[in-house]
C-alpha cells in the first residue's frame, strides 16, 4: 500500500483485521475435483434440502424483483416456530451480518464487549470495527469437563460501566464446546438487565447433551436475551445467507434502522421457509451428524489425539503437537480442514463433521497422516 | 417503546431513521393478483435474463456450499470488462452495502459526508450511521436544464478539513438527472485527492444522451474515484443482491476489512456471471426502456405534468400540485409508484419505466387519475 488512503480511514478501520474465511475452496475444488473432501467451514454434508432446492428452481424468474424488505412469509414461520412475535424476529445476511450490527447498535469507542477468548472470531472484528474494545474472558481450564469453553461465571465479574453487550456462543465455536440452561440463568440474573446478552446458537441443532437448552425458553423472564440462528448449518442454506435473531422488540426496532432494507435475498427467504418445512431432512442431518460425529471422535481418540467434547457438527483435536504437517498431509490427500492458529491453538484442527463417505476419507486419510512432521 | 434499549444504543443509532423501501409490495400482490403493475422500485420490467435462471437452477443443489468469499470468478469477469484487476473490484449485498460501508470506512463523529440534496436516500443514512454530518448541497434550480439536478460546482465550496467522502449519482435517483463527464473531471480536478469521491452509477445502462459517459475512463488519472454499480436495474438481478465497485485497491481494501466473508450470496455470484453473458437481454432491456422513456416522457408532458430529463429506468413527474390524490387514484387501479414526500417533493412521483404493456396500463390509468382530489 502506498496508504494514500489508509491514514484518511477511520480510526477503527485503520486498526481492522479481516475475518479470514479459511481456504480457498473454490480454487482447491478446481485443483482437486470430485475427491475433495471439505471438511473446513462446517457446512452440510448432506447437503441441501430438495424442498428448498425445488423453492430455489420456483423463484429463480422472479429474481429481478426485489426481496420483501419486511421478511414476512419468514419472520412469521419463525414467530411461529419460537412463540413469540413477527415484532421480535429480525433477519439477516447470514447471522453473521447480524452479529456485527449487534456491536453497531450498542458499542462506540471507548465502550466495551465481553466474549469468551475462543470463541467465534466476528465477537472481536465487530467490536473493533466500531472502535469499542473487547474484553475476553478467560475459559475454562484445558483439565475441565469443557475444556477451553466458555466460563459464564467469569463474566459478571468483567462487567464495567462501560459494558455495552455480551457475546457467547452454545454450543461454541470453535471448541465444540456447551453449558447448561442452568448456568445462562445464572448468569442471566446476574448481568444488569439494560445489557444485550447474545447467545449465538449457530450449531444448536446438533445438540444431544443434557441440560443443553435453546435460550430461547428463557426470553420472556430476559428482556436483555437476544438469540441468533442461522440457517447455514443445520439446514444447509450456507450459499443463501439467511440467520436471524430472536430479541425485545425494542433491539429488533434498534437493528431495523441500521439494516439495510433488502439484506435477504429473494431466494434465501423462499428456500429458507422452504427448509423449515423440511422436517425430514433435517433429521436426516441431525441423525447423521450425532452418529457420524460419534465415530470420528471414537477414531481419533484411538489414535492417541485429544478430541474435544463437542455438541456441534465439527470437532476440535488436539494433536499434543503442532498441527501444521498433519493439516498439510491430508491437504495433499485432497481432505481439507481448517487450521486453529488464527484462534491461537497452533496444536489444533477444527474438522467438520461430514457424511459417512467423508468420514471414511478423513479416518483413513488421518490414520496416514498422523505421522507427518 | 418503553425505552428499555433505545437510550442504550451507541448515539449515532439513537438518531437513525431506517431508509424506507417504499410499499409493501409482497402484500400488494397477494391483494390486487396478476393484475398489479409494480412501477414504484425501478425494477426491470423484462424480468431475469434467462441464462441468470438457468445458472440459479444449475447451481441450487449447491446451496449448502458457503458462497466464495473473494467471489473471484465474477472479479474476473468484471475486472475484463471495466479493463482493470480484480483488486480494484469489491462486490457487495447490492451496491446499497458498499454505499453504507463505504461511509463506515471513512468517515467517523465530526466528520463530514457531502452530497446533493435531491439525491438516494442512502447517502444521509450511511452518513448518520456513524455519526458523521451529512453536507446536502444545493442542486441545480428548477428552471435549469437539469432540474434539482446535482450541481457539481457546489461541491468543491461545501469541502473542508473535515470532509471524509462526497457521493454522487450520474444518472441520479430520484430526478433522473444526469452530468456530463467533463464537469467529472473539473470536479475532480478541484477536489483534493485523499478525499473519495465516489459516482453511484446505478443506472448507467440506460443513459444515451451525449456527454454521458461512465466515470471509470477516468479512474487512472483519479486514484480517488470510486464508481459503483448494481446488478439490481439493467441486468434485472435486484432479488439477488449484486452491487460492486470499482476503486482504488487501497480502498477496495478497507473495505473489505469491514466486509462480511460471504457477504454476496452463491446464486448471486452465478446469476451474474451469467447475466454479463446476456449481451442478448441487455440489449432488448436497454431498448425497451429507452422507447418505453419517450413514449411516457410524451403522454405525460400531453396531459399537462412536468417530466423531469431522465436518463434512467424511472421518470420523475411534477403535477404542479400535492401528488398524493393522483398516487391514490393509481394505487386504485393496482398501478404502484413511488411517492416523493420523503424526498421532500410532495408535488412529484418517480414512476418507473416497464415494459410496453406496463406502459398501456400506466398512460391509460393516469389519464383516468390526472384530476383526482
Amino acid at each position: 500500500m502506498n496508504d494514500i488512503f489508509l491514514n484518511r480511514a477511520a480510526r477503527p478501520i485503520q486498526k481492522l483485521v479481516a475475518y479470514d474465511p479459511g481456504h480457498d475452496l473454490p480454487r482447491l475444488r478446481e485443483r482437486f475435483g470430485d475427491i475433495i473432501v471439505e471438511l473446513g467451514s462446517n457446512e452440510n454434508g448432506w447437503g441441501t434440502s430438495p424442498k428448498a432446492v425445488e423453492a430455489v428452481v420456483k423463484a429463480a424468474r422472479d429474481s429481478f424483483r426485489y426481496p420483501d424488505p419486511l421478511g414476512l412469509g419468514l419472520r412469521a414461520r419463525l414467530a411461529d416456530k419460537h412463540d413469540c412475535s413477527e415484532e421480535e424476529i429480525v433477519l439477516g445476511n447470514g447471522s453473521h451480518e447480524l452479529l456485527m450490527q449487534l456491536a453497531q447498535v450498542f458499542a462506540e469507542p471507548g465502550d466495551e464487549v465481553i466474549y469468551s477468548r475462543y470463541g467465534f472470531a466476528v465477537y472481536p472484528i465487530g467490536t473493533r470495527a466500531v472502535g469499542a474494545t473487547g474484553i475476553a474472558v478467560d475459559p475454562f481450564p484445558r483439565d475441565h469437563a469443557m475444556p477451553l469453553g466458555t466460563d459464564l461465571s467469569q463474566i459478571p465479574k468483567a462487567i464495567t460501566e462501560r459494558t455495552k453487550i455480551i457475546f457467547v456462543a452454545n454450543p461454541n465455536n470453535p471448541t465444540g464446546t456447551h453449558f447448561r440452561i442452568e448456568d445462562l440463568k445464572a448468569l442471566l440474573q446476574q448481568v444488569p438487565k439494560h445489557i444485550p446478552v447474545v447467545v449465538d446458537e449457530a450449531y444448536t441443532e446438533f445438540a444431544n447433551a443434557e441440560g443443553l437448552e435453546s435460550a430461547i425458553s428463557l426470553r420472556r423472564e430476559f428482556a436483555n436475551l437476544v438469540v441468533s440462528r442461522t440457517f447455514s448449518k443445520a439446514y444447509g442454506l450456507a450459499g443463501l445467507r439467511v440467520g436471524y435473531l430472536v430479541a425485545h422488540r425494542e433491539v429488533c426496532e434498534l437493528i431495523n434502522r441500521l439494516r439495510e432494507s433488502f439484506n435477504v435475498n429473494l431466494l434465501g427467504l423462499a428456500a429458507a421457509e422452504a427448509a423449515l418445512d423440511d422436517h425430514e431432512h433435517l433429521a436426516r442431518v441431525r441423525e447423521g451428524v450425532l452418529t457420524q460425529r460419534a465415530r470420528i471422535a471414537e477414531a481419533l481418540t484411538q489414535l492417541g489425539f485429544f478430541v474435544f467434547p463437542s455438541q456441534t457438527n465439527f470437532l476440535l483435536v488436539d494433536f499434543h503437537r503442532r498441527a501444521q504437517p498433519i493439516e498439510d498431509a491430508l491437504f495433499e490427500r485432497a481432505v481439507i480442514v481448517r487450521p486453529m492458529v488464527p484462534y491461537g491453538l497452533p496444536n489444533c484442527l477444527r474438522i467438520t463433521v461430514g457424511n459417512p463417505a467423508e468420514t471414511d476419507r478423513l479416518i483413513a486419510s488421518l490414520i496416514e497422516a498422523k505421522d507427518a512432521a
